[in-house]
C-alpha cells in the first residue's frame, strides 16, 4: 500500500475520525459488531472480504481502541473482537449513514434493512443536528472556528 | 486499484452508503464544502492530496449526485463544486464524526476546531440516536431486521 498522509494528529476532529475509522471496510466491521457479531468468521462471512484485509482491518481497529480482544464467551479457543466504549460511541455515526443512505440512495419502495427500537419495534427518530433548544441546525446555521496553527 | 466487490446494490443501507462516500478523502471533500469551499485549487489546498486523486474522488462524489458542477460564481472560467441536496443531507453524518472523535480521540485540552451556532456562538448538541419521545437509544436498545434474501 502506498504511503499515506497521516491525519492522526489533524486539529480537524473529523479528520482525525476519518484517520481512525476511514478505511474500507472499518464501519462495516463495526457496523456487524453493533449487529452482535464477534468472531473473525462470522466478520469474514458477513462482509466477503479477503483474510488478510480483514486481519489488517481488526488489527488497526484494536490499536485504535475501538475493539479488543476477549477469550470466546463460550469457553472454546476462538478470539472474540468487542467493541470498548470509543467504539460503542460510534452508534450515532452507523445510524447517521444508515438515515442518510435510506433516505437518498434508495428507490421509493425498495427493500433494505431497517433499525428499530428492540422493546416496542417501533422506528428510531431521523437524526438531526439540534441547538440546545431542540431546532433543527443546517449546515449553513454553523460556522467552525478554526485552530491557529502552532 | 485492485477490482472491489461493489456494495452498491447491498440492501443494508450502511454498505451503501460507503460505496458512495466511503473512499479516503471523499467525507473530507465535504467536509470543506460545508466550509464554504467550491474550487478544485481550495479543496487541493486544504487536503493537500495528489491531484489525480482529488480529481477521481470529485469526479466518483459528482457520479453519485453528492456534489455538481457549476459556472463559477464570479464569472471567470472556473468550475465550481457545490453541494446537491443529497450532499446537504450528509451534514449529521460529518458531526457525527466530529463529536465522537472529539470525545474519543483528543487528550483533554488538546486544541482542536469547534462547530458553532452561527448567530448565537453556541455549541451544538451531542447528536444521539432518539427513540420518539426523545429517549436515548443506546445500540442494545435496537435491533436491525434484515431483508429476506431475493
Amino acid at each position: 500500500m502506498a504511503k499515506r498522509k497521516s491525519l492522526k494528529t489533524d486539529p480537524c476532529p473529523v479528520a482525525r475520525a476519518l484517520d481512525a475509522i476511514g478505511e474500507r471496510w472499518s464501519l462495516l466491521i463495526v457496523r456487524d459488531a453493533f449487529d452482535g457479531m464477534r468472531r473473525f468468521g462470522e466478520f469474514q462471512k458477513s462482509l466477503g472480504v479477503a483474510k488478510n484485509i480483514l486481519a489488517d482491518r481488526l488489527h488497526t481497529l484494536v490499536e485504535e481502541g475501538i475493539f479488543t480482544v476477549a477469550p470466546a464467551s463460550d469457553g472454546t479457543a476462538y478470539q472474540e473482537y468487542v467493541l470498548t466504549p470509543r467504539g460503542l460511541d460510534l452508534f450515532p455515526v452507523v445510524v447517521g449513514l444508515r438515515q442518510w443512505s435510506e433516505a437518498q440512495l434508495f428507490a421509493p419502495g425498495e427493500a433494505h434493512s431497517t433499525l428499530r427500537q428492540r422493546a416496542s419495534d417501533l422506528p428510531v427518530r431521523k437524526m438531526e443536528v439540534l441547538a440546545e433548544d431542540g431546532r433543527i441546525l443546517r449546515a449553513g446555521d454553523t460556522v467552525v472556528h478554526k485552530v491557529a496553527p502552532q
